[in-house]
């Protein structure tokens, strides 16, 4: 099997064709075939090829699906197919309208494409069948365009991704062309209406080629679209503001022109914009990379074209009416059953196929073959392609931890070198997306080796640090379109991450649902091959607020992706830098999940060398020894629970503070870096087996637990546990403002001296022993409070504390770089 | 106290002001003095008037903030002032780049507003002190302009909803003009790149006038923007395209122009556009309600603009070094030190405050007075204009409800009614917002009183249903947009709602954490007013997928809003007609919070009588005596819950079963319209105590708890509850694909008939004897199963049950309309 759709020559450019008549006949048969195909899978249960008079009984009992779309849909894919067979021009088609779900089926099917995945849907009558009583049927496919569909990246449903999940397929796959259709609804999202600005990121010569196409069918549900009811000239000046050339192609509603006349005006324009785009490939090619104004298409088409004119009397074709299934009543009205017919009846079905059902040799043969068939573009169904990342050792980049603490490091910064080498090796599988916080987050090593892309205005290095019109760091200030981008690379089987603000990530919470949605699917379609696995840092988290307002105060993230099946979902708390390496590592090797990896970003202390970070990360949580204070083979009387590297922090501070005060007190401490660990392994297969979380929690001793995030997650992750009763959880409680880090974790009652003074009011008898130890720790959270609002900084003890271990190296300037400094979040 | 700051003749046109060379003069004294504090904000803790040479303790410990766009803003706050001044506008200003709070704080201080709303910072030496230390400091106010920032009603922070906040805010304030600063990092965001279409939807003689300021200072935290790196071509054309007549106002990086010319030419640009917009209120004033070219300014000036130059020999003025705190090591280094002084000093402080540290009185008379104070504006504290809604009795909407079952509505289509009467007895204080979906879900009864507000192109009556220049219906496609307008309105203190489809309301979480942020933060500022509530319907929620293919499925919502402060949110999940209508009129009479509903918008079983829907919502939950089977005096066997409609149905279809199969079972049936009655009252205030939670629930027996959303949210809420340990919860489980209603619940176990085997495994005793029954539900749901599967339709004696006591109804044709009509969901 040859993956590979390059031909030796790309991006030709042919001229605008002189299409014979016969040829244009042959698109409109492809056309009219497609919706056919179309309509029949909205309507029809059986009598596929009107082959008998269409029957009640024949009509679906629930009419779902949306017509609407469908005809411009189709009518763009017969014409692409013409042009892609004569330029052999490898093509992903990106159908933003997606719940045009039937006219894609229906491509494919006549492309072949669908009955070679799915060969229960044979190519004859019974196929026909089979493909129409499916669609939006119990145990059959969704209406909208879905992993289903072969050909597809791109989830129909939530709209506004059309253009970033096309430019990130273009990213590194020079020989690509993405047919972007925006749907006029789409348009009006914000996710779309910036994501037109891709065109400053891309690389003429090393990145493919999107072919925006805005399909202005001018109405929504019940609405007409903003874009289809402004002048053309403020249109023109959009798109030209936007930096496109635009090409207008109108078919006004009621227009009488022929099919074939129609087809001889569309099939020039796309040969123009298709020869313009090779021009431009050819310039690139001879070392023109500046950004040229790169063809798109206005594509103003009827709503629901070739549908019933009216209905009940009612204006249908060209408005809001045709946008779901327009004969709502087929099954239960003669007039409705008549209308259905005569439209079905008005594509010819017997010009279209044979007797047995299927389509005529001529007609499916407007398609490519092979690979080139846009629902069988091996970049649509990215684990084809997919190579695995060349990792550099992650050890390599171990940071020197010579005692627990007696290092610092910003782990991201670590993490940054790492991923420098990746680069290295991987130059053209790799990417790493922000929304301008690859260095705020510290991952600023890597411009050692790439630059950020950027093919808008460049004004000289004194501004300009690292930025190059080619680069392996793609950052605009929009998270949708970083996610986006970010999606459509790793859709077309390449690897990334991308970085963000903690509080900020929530943007994309919708899209993280859809692509979540996505990778379940694809786990139940054989033919879809597994792909790399999304991979977030969130840096900048919520326990520093430092240049910020009230804004940026949400650990809500983990919780939003704890919802979705347990399958997809990871999420990671690494205590250190060595933690984070070794954790990013395990990310970048793993296919079809979403990583959450958050880490701060400020200097802390490093606690495990990289040898202990592999072997705690291997199992995902684990007793940190030499924290505690137990006994070999005795039972601790408590436990402290970390998950997070503030949380951690603060612990570890307090089992400081008991091992001092309380020397007798058995302290077990627990750090937890991969918190689905928690879960029941009936929910999660990374759950720990209750024998092994009850060795390590015990069931019955008190766990003062200190977590991240929203504290009532950790009650729902291990609440069918046996000591889960015991679990007395500290974390985020929305408290904060903008502070000290010390003053933050005490807003939440997660610092030391109240993680002591849980200890105290939670193990038996340690109450009435320790009543003045207790009230001292009240006194240095009341002192710690009072300096912060004197001198706005944190006590120096607070601030300056190592542990124990690592307190003769505290002179040493390095350990004491404090975690005062201020950060420099947006 | 009058608020209204109308002047006698509005919208006034002055002609271009050959303004004296004293004026300018006093602009320029009023920008440096707002520099100056903005300055001192950031690094001084002491010594703020410099009257002492500058020392390492006089700065700030942590150096937090922002002073990158600081300069802009405060400069364009400086004309505004003269202009409004001399026009008597009542202005808004709305900071789109919120993170250059100290300019707005510095702005407030010297219109004096900041000094009457907090009183300890006073209008001498002292008061500047403090000024200066509470900024970014514990204890003290954020960084980010924010509730506790006179004049704002825009939290900085998470960027993208300048414009549509401040459109939001336009919307039937005819006589008011919002001056919005849009960032060019903030330009790059979605939300604001799609909310320049606004001037689609606004009215030009009804609603207010919104002046879009881009803020073109070039650089983000690390990156040049997309906007200042296109040629100003492409970015006229690009402002056109959005329907806006741009005017160009520039100085350069690194210009030698002088101060007093520069304010010159500022002014004279302000002036112009400022007439412009007379000229378009005159027009409309006479009738010429056409959209216009609003204008807007391109305000290119350098980031930093006054700060250093250079600093350790790099760009900084002019560069993405000037974002936040140029000089970091003012503390540390004398250089540092050094610098900081002159910068300081360059504002020549001795010209701008008195011997006690007052501003001088000429430089703070630039501002306008009272009310006309951009600070000052009671726009910007809606409470103070907020007037209770004319709400006509719910009750007499009610649907009839002979008996339980007994009739069958579109809830949401009842709740449009209401809504009828609201917006005849409201025409200028509520609207409804939508993203194309009003009419989808069934709020379409508003039709018959008002349009759809729209201000593009009309192509007629055929397709142009319910539209006009002005309406109380706002729709874009954009949730964003809908969700920004919404707030707008209500931050000026009006009153709305908006609905959406259920999956996709995620695609504003981090819009509402911003907006629940900015009410849990005034709630401790006693000069800001309370307003009124932000209103969600949910509605196409995911029990129904219909149209839709996989991606309309994630309930998460209310576990998103559940992360929130207590004290903000409401979750109510009314069962049926009447009950939303009750719940609705609670939510609209409410202040200060966000209550999100959730209803199915299909045909479905009416159960309570208004009378009883009242009652049920005053408790917020009860038992429904008719339902179940419990005996006077005796604890019931088993508690059937239900919360949500689609949930109702089924526990009562299950109920009803085992009234049939297992007439001894004492069954109670519970209903939950306000899911936080399930809370501890320590954590909500809505919270039932121990007492009468035990009383309903029982402490000891099983609990089977059908509930709309994902079901560990019932844990949750329930988690310290004494018969927590008994609650079986079902609910959504991510499991749905295109299919029947029933289909739908089948596939999360939560349909009628895993619900009476969820009985049987539960109640001490039943599996025994009822082993029998408990095989026959199986069979049946594999029976429901395979019908699906065969018809498209859910089986008929499903479809089409009916509550025993509404048997006998049930050939009315009303009743039976059964559940399988295919919705409109997108």
């Amino acid at each position: 099997m040859t993956l590979t759709t390059t031909a030796a020559t790309t991006w030709r450019s042919t001229g605008v064709a002189d299409l014979p008549e016969e040829t244009l006949e042959l698109i409109d048969k492809w056309w009219r075939a497609a919706n056919y195909l179309s309509v029949g899978q909205i309507y029809l249960l059986d009598n596929p090829l009107l082959r008998e008079p269409l029957h009640r009984d024949h009509v679906k009992p629930r009419l779902l699906g949306h017509w609407g779309t469908t005809p411009g849909l189709t009518f763009l894919y017969a014409h692409l197919n013409r042009a892609i067979k004569e330029r052999e021009q490898s093509t992903v088609y990106i159908t933003g309208p997606g719940h045009g779900g039937p006219g894609l089926v229906a491509a494919a099917y006549l492309d072949g494409t669908y009955s070679e995945v799915y060969s229960d849907i044979t190519k004859d009558a019974e196929g026909v069948r089979r493909l129409f009583k499916q669609f939006s049927f119990p145990g059959g496919i969704p209406s909208h365009v879905a992993p289903e569909t072969p050909g597809s990246i791109h989830e129909g449903g939530e709209l506004g991704y059309a253009l970033s999940h096309a430019y990130g397929a273009a990213f590194d796959n020079p020989d690509l062309l993405i047919a972007a259709v925006v749907g006029d609804g789409e348009a009006e999202t914000g996710p779309l209406a910036t994501s037109w600005h891709s065109n400053k990121f891309v690389n003429p010569a090393k990145d493919g080629v999107v072919l925006p196409i805005l399909h202005l069918n001018g109405y929504k549900i019940a609405n007409p679209t903003v874009l289809a009811r402004i002048p053309q000239d403020e249109l023109q000046a959009l798109m030209e503001g936007y930096g496109h050339k635009p090409h207008f192609f109108e078919v006004a509603d009621g227009s009488t022109e022929s099919h074939v006349d129609i087809h001889r005006r569309f099939a020039a324009v796309l040969d123009e914009v298709l020869d313009e785009i090779a021009e431009i490939k050819a310039r690139a090619a001879a070392g023109d990379l500046s950004r040229p104004a790169w063809p798109m298409i206005v594509f103003r088409t009827p709503k629901g074209w070739t549908g019933p004119e009216t209905i009940d009397g009612k204006k249908t074709t060209g408005s809001w009416r045709a946008h779901q299934v327009p004969l709502a009543s087929a099954r239960d009205t003669d007039e409705h059953l008549h209308d259905l017919q005569a439209w079905l009846q008005s594509y010819r079905p017997e010009e279209l196929f044979d007797a047995d059902g299927s389509v005529l040799p001529e007609i499916a043969a407007l398609a490519p073959a092979g690979r080139l068939r846009m629902s069988d573009n091996p970049h649509a169904n990215g684990g084809l392609l997919l190579r695995d990342l060349r990792l550099p050792d992650f050890r390599d980049f171990a940071v020197d931890v010579p005692t627990p603490g007696g290092s610092m490091s910003e782990a991201p910064r670590e993490l940054g070198k790492f991923f420098t080498e990746i680069i290295r090796r991987n130059p053209d599988n790799f990417r790493i997306f922000g929304p301008d916080e690859t260095a705020s987050n510290r991952l600023q090593a890597v411009y050692e080796v790439t630059d950020k892309q950027w093919n808008a205005e460049f004004f000289g290095p004194d501004v300009d640090e690292h930025m190059a019109r080619a680069g392996r760091v793609v950052e605009m200030l929009s998270e949708h379109q970083v996610q986006g981008w970010l999606e459509g690379y790793l859709l077309t089987g390449r690897h990334g991450m991308m970085s963000s603000y903690e509080a900020f990530i929530h943007i994309v919470n919708s899209m993280f649902n859809q692509h979540a949605k996505w990778l379940k699917v694809t786990n139940d379609i054989p033919w879809r091959r597994p792909i790399a696995s999304l991979n977030y840092l969130l840096s900048s988290h919520v326990w520093r607020q430092d240049h910020n307002g009230f804004s940026h105060q949400d650990p809500g993230f983990i919780d939003h992706v704890v919802n979705k099946k347990a399958e997809i979902v990871r999420v990671y708390l690494p205590a250190d830098a060595n933690t984070l390496l070794s954790t990013y590592d395990h990310c970048l090797r793993s296919r079809q999940l979403v990583n959450v990896v958050v880490s701060g970003k400020q200097p802390a202390p490093n606690w495990l060398t990289m040898e202990q970070a592999v072997e705690h990360c291997t199992r995902g949580l684990g007793i940190w020894e030499w924290a505690g204070t137990e006994k070999d083979g005795e039972e601790p009387d408590v436990v402290l629970a970390a998950a997070g590297d503030v949380p951690t922090l603060e612990i570890l501070a307090a089992a400081d503070i008991l091992r001092q005060e309380a020397p007798q007190l058995k302290v077990r401490v627990i750090n937890v870096v991969d918190l689905m660990k928690l879960q029941d392994p009936k929910e999660h297969p990374h759950g720990l087996s209750d024998k092994e979380f009850d060795g390590l929690f015990t069931t019955d001793k008190p766990i003062i637990f200190a977590y991240h995030g929203y504290p009532w997650l950790i009650h729902r992750l291990t609440y069918r546990r046996n000591g889960h009763d015991n679990i007395h959880a500290r974390g985020y409680k929305e408290e904060g403002t903008t502070t000290t880090p010390f003053d933050m974790v005490m807003l939440n009652d997660m610092d030391r001296y109240h993680l002591v003074i849980d200890v105290i009011d939670r193990v038996p008898g340690m109450s009435q022993r320790y009543a003045g130890l207790r009230q001292r720790m009240q006194d240095a959270r009341i002192l710690a409070r009072a300096y912060t609002r004197e001198h706005g900084d944190d006590l120096p003890e607070v601030r300056d504390w190592v542990w124990p271990d690592a307190r003769e190296l505290a002179a040493n300037a390095e350990v004491t770089a404090t975690l005062s400094t201020g950060g420099d979040n947006e």
